[in-house]
C-alpha cells in the first residue's frame, strides 16, 4: 500500500485514483474547484465526467495543492497539455523532496514542439525527480470505471521507476506492461487525437467503413514517420500506445476527438464543436503542433496537412477528404519505404 | 474496354462487378444458381446478397460456365475458399488459351495449408495462366455498391499483371495500390477474418472498446509473426490488407466473421451461429488452417490458439478470453522482438 496523489478530476485522473484505490493506495484526487472536491468527498460522485459512477469511499480529495503535494511521494499529472507547465510551477514551490512523477496526458506543446515528459523536466528541477513515466494506451475512463478489461503501456527512461509504476497499477482488470520508448508512447499518444479528428470527420461525411479503415492505417504510417524521424523506436508504433491507442480512439464513441471530428464532418464550425463537446478536445491543439514538427523533420504527414488546412485555413471538410482519397500513389509500399 | 468475367455472385463478387461495370468494362457474372441468374439479367438485382442494391444494366449474368470463360481473358475468381479447387477444375477444362486470374478469396486449406494462389497455381496449368493476381484490402461489399470511398490493394508476383488489374478497376471511388508481397497480402486477407470471430466474440462478452483494441493489435502481431515466417515483408502487415482490413472487419456490423464471434460471445453454439449468419464464415475453417500453421511453423500465435480452442475444444469463450487477458507477459516488445 502506497500514498499516491492524483492531480486533476477529470474523467481519466478519477478513473485512474479509482484504480489505485481498488488496489488499496491511500490516494488523493486534487481539483482546483472546491464544488468538485467537495462532491467527490459527501457524495462520492464526480457527475460532470463519469456521470454514472459511484467513487470507491477510500478515494479521497483536496483542493489544497499544498495537502495535495505532502501526501505522497508519487504525483500522477492528469491535467490538459496546456495545464502542465502551470501546474508543475504551483506545486514545485511546495517541494522539498523528491517524487516519483506519473503523467497521463496526451499532446504536444505548440511552437516549443515539446513532449509532456519534456515540459515536466524543464519545470521541475531534477533534484527534486525521482522518475518520469508516461502510462498511455487503449483505455476509455468509461469502461475502465466498469473493471472492464484494459491493458496499458508504462514508459520511462528509468526502468526501475516504470515497473514500480507498473506494480501500483497492475491488477486482474487493469494490465500495465513496461516500456522503454519514452518518445514513441509520446508521439503516438498525442498524435492519435490527431487521427481521431480526422476519423470523426470521415464518419461525419458518411464515408464508411473502408475509407475509415484506411484512414487509419495511413495514419498510423505518418504517425509512425514522425516519431521514428524523432528517435522513437518503430514497433512502438505497432503496440498498445500506437495501434492499439489508434483503433480505441478512432473507433469508440466514448473518444471527444472522434466527436469533435464527427460533429465538424456534418458541417459544424469549430467554435460549435468545441461548445458541444464541452470538455477539452486534445486533438486541435496537437494538429497546430503537430504539422509544426512535420515541417520542422521535414517528414509527409498529408492527414495531418489536410486536418490542419480544416482546422485553421478554412479549407471544407468534404474538399480536404477528397483530396487525401485522391492522392496519385499507386504502389502501396511507397507510404512504408521512409521508415 | 475489356472483357471480364466474374465467377461467384456473392455480395463480393457481384460488388466488384458493378465496380467493372461502372468503368464501362463488359463484364459477365457466372453464378451455379440459374435462378440467381435469371435475377440479375432480369431484374437487375442479387436481393440474397445485396438487399438494397440495383445493378447496373451492362452487368450481365449467365449460368453457363462455358460461356462465362469463352467470354473474357481476364477471370476474377470469387468464390469461398472451400470452392476454389473444384471451381477451377470444373473451368480448366473448357480453357484452350491463357487467361489471367484475379482472386478475391480469403482463407488458407487447412491440411494442406496452402494460400488461394498456391492452389490456383496447383489447378491450372502454368501454360494456361497469364498472371495471378491477389485483390484485397479493407472493403465492404455494401459499402463499395454505394461507391463510397475504397482502398484496395493488387497483389502479384508478376507486377505488369497487378498494374493491369490496377487498371481494370481503378475509379474515382475504386483506388487501387500494387504490393508485390502475395504472401503478406494472402495471410493478412485470410488471418483476419480469425482475429475478427475473435474480436466479435470480445464484444458479445461486454468487455468494451479497451479489450479490443488491445486484441486487435495483439492479433495484428501474431498475424504479421506468421507471415514473417512464411516469407512475407514486414510492412505488409502495417498496410492497407494487414492493419487496415482488420480494422474494418473487427470494427464492422458489416463483418460476418465479427458477427459470428459475437453471437457466440454472447452463448449461442457454433452451430446456431453458422445458422444464423446464413453465409459462409471464413474464419471459422481458417482457425483450424492457421492452427495447424502455427504449430508448423513454431510460431506463437495465442489468440488463434485461443479461439481454436472455443471452436473445437469446447472451451467456454470467457474463459478462452479471460486466460488471454492474464498472460504473464511483462515488457510491452517481449511480442515484437521475434520480428
Amino acid at each position: 500500500m502506497a500514498n499516491i496523489t492524483v492531480l486533476g478530476a477529470g474523467s481519466w485522473g478519477t478513473a485512474l485514483g479509482m484504480v489505485l484505490a481498488h488496489n488499496n493506495h491511500d490516494c488523493l484526487l486534487w481539483s482546483h474547484r472546491e464544488k468538485q472536491t467537495e462532491e467527490i468527498l459527501k457524495d462520492h460522485t464526480n457527475k460532470q465526467y463519469l456521470p454514472d459512477t459511484k467513487l470507491p469511499e477510500n478515494l479521497r480529495a483536496t483542493s489544497d495543492l499544498k495537502v495535495a503535494i505532502d501526501h505522497a511521494s508519487t504525483i500522477v499529472i492528469a491535467v490538459p497539455t496546456k495545464a502542465i507547465r502551470e501546474v508543475c510551477q504551483d506545486f514545485v514551490k511546495l517541494m522539498n523532496d523528491k517524487k516519483l512523477f506519473i503523467h497521463v496526458s496526451k499532446g504536444i506543446e505548440p511552437d516549443s514542439l515539446k513532449r509532456i515528459s519534456e515540459m515536466i523536466a524543464e519545470e521541475i528541477p531534477a533534484s527534486l525527480v525521482e522518475g518520469i513515466v508516461v502510462l498511455s494506451g487503449p483505455s476509455h475512463a468509461e469502461e475502465v470505471v466498469l473493471q472492464h478489461p484494459t491493458t496499458i503501456t508504462v514508459a520511462s527512461d528509468n526502468m526501475v521507476a516504470a515497473e514500480k509504476v507498473q506494480d501500483l497499477f497492475m491488477n486482474n482488470y487493469f494490465r500495465v506492461y513496461t516500456n522503454d520508448d519514452v518518445i514513441g508512447v509520446e508521439i503516438g499518444a498525442a498524435l492519435k487525437n490527431v487521427i481521431a479528428l480526422a476519423a470523426g470527420i470521415v464518419d461525419g461525411l458518411g464515408y464508411g467503413d473502408n475509407a475509415k479503415a484506411a484512414l487509419i492505417t495511413r495514419g498510423l504510417a505518418e504517425i509512425s514517420r514522425l516519431g521514428i524521424s524523432l528517435g522513437a523506436k518503430p514497433y512502438t508504433f505497432s503496440g498498445l500506445t500506437g495501434m492499439g491507442d489508434l483503433i480505441a480512439t478512432c473507433t469508440s464513441v466514448h473518444s471527444r476527438n472522434w466527436r469533435a471530428g464527427n460533429l465538424l464532418g456534418k458541417g459544424a464550425s469549430l467554435e460549435e464543436v468545441l461548445e458541444e463537446v464541452g470538455m477539452i478536445v486534445e486533438g486541435v491543439r496537437t494538429t497546430k503542433a503537430a504539422h509544426q514538427l512535420a515541417v520542422k523533420q521535414e517528414v509527409d504527414m498529408p492527414i495531418t496537412a489536410a486536418l490542419h488546412s480544416v482546422l485553421f485555413e478554412n479549407v471544407h471538410p468534404k474538399e480536404a477528404v477528397d483530396s487525401l482519397m485522391h492522392r496519385t500513389k499507386k504502389n502501396e509500399l511507397e507510404d512504408y519505404k521512409t521508415f
